[in-house]
């Protein structure tokens, strides 16, 4: 099955402008529609592009989807390394690091749902299959990076490798999520508290 | 607008097998077509009854599948019951449940995927996010009641309230299942330890 395991071309490079237009009609459509629900049709009008360049640059709707999640996921670590710069032991980094996720969840849940909508098309798409697994491996790499840094700092100690460490960090941050977007009228204080004690057992002070 | 917000009436009484007929039939047409692919005929002709059948009991494909996710928890709670009576201390306790993960992702992966689709239609469908609620409020209340019973027969102790730790047990299970289905190729082995050790952090020996 050649065509299903050969990794798709990167996407063609756009004037930063058109794509960033396209990125965020396609973000903003999804958020009000569903993946499903969202045709190249009312992307290109709502991006002010014709259909013709959506399809030349993106191919497929799956294809845009991943980019948006791609680049959403680059802007988020972007600020998020800017924060954790300024964390000077392990409770002040594991309280970045949910400041930022509430900062999210109030301000942006349409990116956190896209993720696992990202997931669900990936059981049936080998396109997102494989942008899934890739945004999967370039986020932990990337938290590895930032907890190896600190450890560097002198700023705390991980317990066990860095990977693992970001692994445990996402999965308890995206089942959380999930459930505080699920029920928004439950106080997951006490829950959030539990979830960060039991990250301590991974990062100590240095 | 009422209609949204008036808790739709339970699925009516099905003879047995014909429930089961038609919910097992929904789950394989899931697995293999997705829910957007899944039709009332489909499953219809696949579990043996008439459309209208199907229409009578479980109105929508979205309350069928509620349903479908509801049974299926139920069970799994059955099997993970009678597993986990034989821990006899913390770490046997979360051996137990890992093992119980790691068999229904060898065996059944589309449970794991059908509750993260469940979550993105629970977006955009206000009879799906009811049943999904539902759904993490019953499975976190049943995990509780089984640690709080743990705890009293000395068998552990809890550090945070049970429902709490349930809810980062049960986080950290789903981030780490999505990851090892989107990446089945690498060895989560060290994530797994590590999410087991931060977890002893909400579970002790007794």
């Amino acid at each position: 099955m050649e065509a299903q395991s050969k990794p798709s071309p990167p996407a063609k490079d756009l004037p930063g402008e058109k794509a960033e237009r396209i990125i965020e009609a396609m973000r903003q459509s999804v958020a009000r529609r569903g993946v499903a629900g969202s045709t190249f049709d009312h992307v290109a009008r709502e991006a002010g592009v014709s259909r013709g360049l959506l399809h030349y640059y993106f191919g497929t709707k799956e294809r845009l989807l991943v980019e948006v999640v791609r680049r959403e996921a680059d802007l988020r670590f972007d600020a998020l390394d800017r924060q954790l710069a300024e964390a000077t032991d392990a409770d002040a980094f594991l309280r970045l690091l949910q400041t930022s996720v509430d900062e999210m969840l109030r301000t942006d849940p349409t990116y956190v749902t896209l993720t696992f909508e990202l997931f669900t098309l990936a059981n049936r798409n080998e396109e997102v299959a494989e942008g899934f697994r890739d945004l999967m491996q370039r986020t932990r790499k990337h938290l590895a990076d930032s907890l190896r840094a600190k450890e560097q700092e002198g700023v705390l100690h991980l317990t066990v490798d860095p990977e693992s460490v970001a692994d445990v960090l996402f999965s308890v941050g995206d089942g959380l999520t999930m459930r505080v977007l699920a029920e928004p009228d439950r106080d997951f204080g006490p829950a959030i508290s539990a979830a960060i004690r039991s990250l301590r057992g991974l990062l100590d002070d240095a």
